[in-house]
């Protein structure tokens, strides 16, 4: 690959090709995915580098991964082989905050809790809060429409999107969306690229809706159950009595033994576990709703609390389990989801599933939007991936869930993990638009192939 | 035309070609616009006779005009000349309500209220209530994403999608979207035949996302400013407070010297109106705050109420704005949108455009969105058609709205109106790729052709 052409049309990008570098460029944090080798990492500093990229890359049929902070779970940022990464890590300039109209417009690489600080510093939050936020850049998060833990209240990265700067294939840069909170000129070409997984485009900044932080600090409510069932029972009451939590998220039994055998917390003998925070100033009113709830679902409450530190200390063993998970070998992690009220179905045919194979699963949701993790733990084969009994394992539950109504993936995207599955959830005719849709925009495959559609 | 193989492959749907009754079906609610002489009418009562339709019309090169209520006020539902119309409005099962995941399968020709009431039942609402929501119908409301007066706090249409059941202009029925709360698997086609007017396919059925009721009913809050600019302040504080009332709507001058003249209300030297609600638990403390914003920007409040009856009574002030404005004469009602901190300057702008080329223009707006209705009221010319001084004022407060970083349309849609301003909003690359993907998926241009893109 000759990259003078490219290197004479870069203003002042860092364009890596010392082979050592490039390998920290190459994978994401998907273990059972291996990525190809790229010749060239692209660590763009503005959008017409971005733009000189593409034009480069399409005219020489070289295929681009943009990345992020590469913390995706399916294998979304695994560069293709013989290609190009273009790293947006270093758009970092938030370049404009209007707190008056509830908005900023940043470029793709701000870490996702850098612009909810930024947005705090004016009263306001940005909303979406993947388990990665304090790593994790926008321009991923919109790319994969992230979802995260506050999101069964305040919605999914495309719900805080207004608008995206975004370079074409051809290195055409456009703009979509808009500045008002509604507004209905042309197609939503903005949520067409949210969630396309760089697949249409690259997305070099983004306008963001911001919105006011809550009034009064979250109350956390802590639950341990006997049975994952209980719990799951639970979560279907808390929706459909309205209590409206702005986060309730469910560990099962395996999740929290994981973390016991860790941290020594005294989880022993809990089968599930539930964690709830409700907002507002009847918050009080709706912690007494979910009290009952857990009680008449057979479960003491463990523990209240709207102080802030001790809601942190509180969210702890949620943020413990991917970790515990992977002191126990490695790890696939899943992604599943299924109508609120099917979720006691899904996470018994995900225990039952585990069993059958002999594949130890550890399970937390974001049980109040019945998206669920199953975790497969395991030891990898030699080329790195899971064995054949983990992927038996992983299609029956993606079958299960299809069945429950539900989807293959709630927040982390397709990637390259989950092609396999794809028409079996979207039928072949839908399957072939998307495909039309990418070939127009796209026409000679270069943007992330292989991943999403 | 000949339309005995349409007729064969028709399963009950009723194929209307008398003038006289075709002659209902040609226009919708904008009164500027003049509709083409269609040569006949389907009123389609199945998914599979609509599919019937476009394979024939694509196969023949008929153009076709998808229709719900026909309440477009941007002649989104104007017929094409020598087309056929396809009617939704006996398409009006429910086919599912599941009250547990808060989500309901409705056909395209559901009327909006009737949905809300079905929700409601189950202690459920369907947020989105367009002003024409006792008329309009799902399917019309989806294809424009249409607004409405409480998605200032509930969201657009958009945001109360889950899921599509759509016609292709090849006669292919598809799936969009899911049951599911929250994902992610390949792109976001809900999206984009959300708001695309009819022009990308035809949308027959919608899984919408039901959300519970508000506990406590809405407080309202009226009151009275001496200017408009003072109305317009008082707007930006209460969203700068976040005070996020679940209703913010203005009424200028103009209109509310048409509706006392008609109604005699004792409007009589009020140059603004506004209309709040807030609802929740906290609801009291809002009110005090709305109060307080009111009187800093210099404003009685006129009245508060909290009982339902008094609430539909002060709202049908707002209601009353449009047969006002009728009675003056023709009209043009316009849907400008603004960052909300930039309502101020877009109020003085429309009152200053109308003065200077004198032509009537009555203002209400979704204050809490930005989104403003202009009504120019004047007498027809002999096409129909708004005199030049109309299309003088409108094209200087479209540029206005640009100017202020707004957008042509925030709820009503291109259409056929707005065509011509399509790109000075868009710009034209991003009006490309829009018409690139209306290729892709009507490559013989059959579908709402001149609307939209």
């Amino acid at each position: 690959m000759d990259l003078t052409d490219l290197r004479e049309e870069l203003a002042g990008s860092r364009l890596i090709v010392d082979p050592d570098v490039i390998e920290a460029y190459r994978r994401d944090q998907t273990l059972v995915v291996e990525p190809g080798h790229p010749v060239a990492v692209l660590v763009a500093e503005s959008t017409q580098d971005v733009a000189a990229a593409l034009r480069w890359a399409d005219r020489c049929g070289i295929p681009v991964t943009p990345r992020g902070a590469g913390t995706s779970l399916a294998g979304g940022a695994a560069a293709a082989d013989g290609g190009l990464v273009i790293s947006l890590a270093k758009m970092t300039a938030i370049r404009e905050l209007r707190a008056e109209d509830e908005l900023a417009v940043v470029e793709a690489g701000v870490v996702t809790a850098d612009l909810d600080r930024a947005a705090a510093r004016h009263g306001l939050m940005y909303a979406p809060d993947p388990s990665s936020h304090e790593i994790c850049t926008v321009g991923g998060n919109v790319a994969t429409n992230a979802g995260g833990l506050r999101c069964v209240k305040y919605g999914v990265t495309r719900d805080a999107v207004l608008g995206l700067e975004v370079v074409l294939a051809d290195g055409r840069v456009i703009l979509t969306g808009r500045q008002t909170v509604k507004g209905v000129t042309g197609l939503d070409l903005t949520s067409l690229f949210v969630g396309s997984e760089g697949t249409l485009g690259i997305i070099t900044a983004v306008t963001v809706r911001l919105r006011p932080r809550p009034r009064h600090p979250p109350v956390t409510v802590v639950g341990g159950f006997d049975t994952l069932r209980a719990a799951g029972d639970a979560v279907a009451n808390i929706i459909r009595d309205g209590v409206d939590p702005s986060l309730l998220e469910l560990l099962d039994g395996p999740t929290l033994r994981s973390i016991d055998e860790w941290k020594h917390l005294g989880l022993d003998g809990t089968e599930a576990m539930l964690i709830a925070q409700v907002d507002g100033s009847d918050a009080d009113e709706r912690v007494d709703e979910i009290e009952s709830i857990f009680a008449r679902n057979g479960s003491d409450t463990v523990a209240i609390s709207s102080d802030e530190a001790e809601a942190a200390q509180l969210l702890e063993v949620r943020r413990l389990a991917y970790p515990a998970a992977e002191r126990l070998g490695h790890t696939l992690v899943e992604d599943v989801g299924v109508p609120r009220s099917r979720l006691p179905q899904l996470l018994e045919t995900i225990e039952q599933t585990g069993n059958r194979h002999s594949v130890t699963i550890l399970t937390v949701a974001h049980a109040g939007d019945g998206n669920t993790h199953p975790t497969f733990v395991f030891e990898p084969t030699e080329s790195g991936d899971a064995p054949p009994q983990v992927w038996a394992a992983a299609d029956e539950i993606f079958r299960a869930t299809l069945t429950l109504g539900g989807t293959l993936t709630g927040e982390h995207g397709v990637g390259l993990l989950k092609q396999r599955w794809l028409e079996l959830e979207l039928g072949a005719d839908t399957v072939d638009v998307q495909r039309a849709i990418k070939q127009t925009l796209d026409p000679h495959k270069i943007l992330n192939p292989g991943k999403a559609i």
